[in-house]
């Protein structure tokens, strides 16, 4: 009980009687809670919400301050409480913003009527001039429907949100991309395909997110052929682009030949046969895979990939092995081959700990902690954007994770996120693919 | 030919080829085309896009130097002439933005994986969470169809865009509310109702845009029915609001009561139904109206209104006239009434201009220049936002109404549109109003 570094923030709302705020303070006080900073979160006509950090000495000690304060009535509640990472999505984690400020009836009359009547009209006259007069060819929908939200499942559209606009986030700083949530309260792959076909013209391209296996393959693949805009499923493809970089990677420091190699895909799900494709189109001759849903090898046998009987024959046949199942601890010490590449990429844990395999004879081994999206998806959409494009193809998806090797420092796996130069990298080797393919 | 102030700005692709610029400031000069300021718009790997800003001595002028430009080839290509309207609407007047920047990986573990999890958690135990955690009860949908676009009729969505960019830019500064423009590329009820419910959990509020008549009725009936979140068409019920502002600060001027009075309306469409509706339900006993339109006509009546035979009909029985019709000159001034009051609103040329009708006997005459919508709907849905309204009543709708009445300076038919405390005061007007309610 003599730990006071437990801190954690009250968000509570006292209608607005002079008071009020006092006894929450007293409430507090009474029970020994420090109260730190107050941050006022909404004025309402009726009601202020207050943001309260209080340290206290453990979370018994805190929940007997909240049960406090929800006593003293007179509509005073507690409505939630937040820690750093959840106070660092209140209100939520983005805004739509004006790119300027209207200060006088000229800038109100240019931006809205009736000066924008005659920017609707030359739109009309040339719809391409959309492009440069307004803001959609810089905006990409962030479309889930909440069924497969990082490793939480299907949770749900809303719970996903904050992941989401943590998407939405990166698109910002990374990529100056406005990137729109939509959260769709359907999965049905024909209602999914209707409604973003009906919305599209407000976006210059579509990511696909945390949508869950098997109907993500069929909504993305529909609506990449309706389209004309890019569309991408980012736990698929953007999975996979990061992927091939940290194996090309880990092959540079092992001085293996990637195309030469038996690659081995431990897992076909979304990411898995992913990347299984992306490593046959960047060029593996012999792509290997287990799974144990049959519907998963069926796919993965349509698109060229070698079905192996146990993970112990892909283990003894591979020179390269990926997993992507979620199990932790699934490969064994005594499967590794050695001098073998193993990426095993499930978070939070393992299908076998970096330094297992090594010991067990891996001549490189890596966890998925590094391998992450972010690397990928804004410098992608940058350079697709740049370009015009109509579609993301395999030539893009390459030269973005060829940039984003040629981007990291040596002995690294993969580049920090944070180096911008990454970005502009990869958006720069996208941009250019796309517009030779023209 | 000796206008010299002839000033536009030429949007110029350029190869990234050294010396190509050049050719084109050569060509430019070589006509008398004096250049001022370059902006660049966009780096690309391939090409470089610029406003240049050029004065020259007439369209004619212009247009000669245009065509040398075009005329040097090497991929130089002039897309787009712009002037200052054009040029506030380059690259679009809004962007998604992040809230806070992220510096270091802990900032990108707060914000994005692996923290975002708990977030996502703490949702999906406890929805109303989302309020506080997300953006979405801030965020409004702006959504078109693209078939009535201020004055310019059916002219599509993307064409649209800028109003609805326009009115995003209008919730930010004056309600800081997230606007986000949806273009639907459908008008079948059936199709957009699905679609918009498809997606409104992304939302906090639904502003309906630009949408035609008649299918724009039965669209927000179904919306406001189906979704428990506030759902305004605002060429209905924000351009009524503001009226009903604008005839109480004429009725105030005139000594009129306004529901002691005999009121007129001229034309029923989508604005003219909605006003009627909207006097109705602040009390005027007697609501008349007139249109070619059965249709219309049949609406009218439904919702309780007295259909006259004619536009002279309806000028010798009313005190109060507003008209709606888009019809320059419609109100002779032999049909001013002595002592009447007289809104004629359409835009930009009024079916009778104020100094005709008040020499013709007008007591209160004013066209609708001022009667902008941007006085209501940004405070209405801050206001229905900050009380977690399910829906917007005319109860609020009223009361919006009146806030601006008490917020305008005497002898003004409105306030300024820039003058923060109307937005503030039509929010807390409404949020009382929705809480009351509760």
């Amino acid at each position: 009980m003599s730990d006071i570094q437990f801190i954690r923030n009250l968000i509570i709302e006292t209608p607005s009687v002079p008071g009020n705020f006092a006894k929450v303070a007293a409430a507090i006080g009474e029970l020994k809670g420090d109260i730190g900073d107050i941050q006022t979160i909404k004025v309402g006509t009726l009601s202020t919400i207050r943001d309260i950090s209080i340290q206290c000495q453990s979370e018994e000690h805190l929940h007997t301050i909240v049960q406090a304060i929800n006593a003293i009535g007179n509509g005073i509640h507690v409505h939630a409480v937040t820690d750093d990472v959840l106070q660092a999505h209140e209100g939520g984690k983005i805004q739509m913003k004006s790119r300027f400020e209207i200060r006088s009836l000229g800038d109100l009359r240019r931006a809205y009527t009736p000066g924008v009547a005659n920017v609707c009209k030359v739109i009309q006259e040339d719809p391409e001039q959309a492009k440069y007069f307004t803001g959609i060819s810089n905006t990409v929908a962030i479309v889930t429907d909440g069924t497969a939200i990082l490793g939480l499942g299907n949770i749900g559209p809303v719970a996903g949100m904050p992941v989401m606009e943590g998407k939405s986030v990166l698109f910002d700083q990374f990529a100056g991309i406005s990137g729109i949530p939509i959260l769709l309260n359907t999965s049905d792959p024909d209602e999914v395909v209707a409604t973003v076909k009906h919305i599209h013209q407000s976006f210059g391209g579509i990511l696909l997110e945390d949508i869950g296996s098997p109907h993500c393959f069929e909504i993305e693949e529909r609506l990449k052929a309706e389209l004309d805009i890019p569309v991408m499923h980012d736990d698929q493809h953007g999975t996979a682009v990061v992927t091939l970089a940290s194996v090309l990677n880990a092959c540079k420091q092992t001085d293996v030949e990637l195309s030469q190699s038996v690659v081995g895909q431990i897992g076909l799900g979304a990411a898995g046969l992913a990347i299984s494709r992306m490593l046959m189109a960047y060029g593996v001759k012999e792509m290997c895979g287990v799974d144990r849903n049959p519907d998963a090898i069926e796919r993965m046998k349509k698109h060229g990939g070698t079905i192996l009987n146990s993970i112990e024959e892909l283990m003894e046949t591979c020179d390269i092995v990926i997993a992507t199942t979620g199990v932790e601890g699934l490969i064994k010490p005594e499967m590794v081959r050695e001098g073998q590449i193993i990426l095993a990429l499930s978070n939070p844990n393992a299908e076998i700990k970096p330094e297992v395999a090594l010991k067990a004879g891996a001549a490189y081994a890596a966890d998925g902690r590094q391998v992450n999206n972010v690397l990928g998806f804004p410098g992608i959409f940058r350079g697709a954007l740049n370009a015009q494009a109509k579609e993301i193809t395999y030539p893009m998806l390459i030269g973005a994770a060829l940039a984003i090797v040629d981007s990291t420092k040596p002995g690294d796996l993969v580049p920090h996120p944070l180096d911008p130069n990454v970005h502009a990298n990869v958006a720069i080797a996208v941009e250019r693919i796309a517009n030779e393919g023209k």
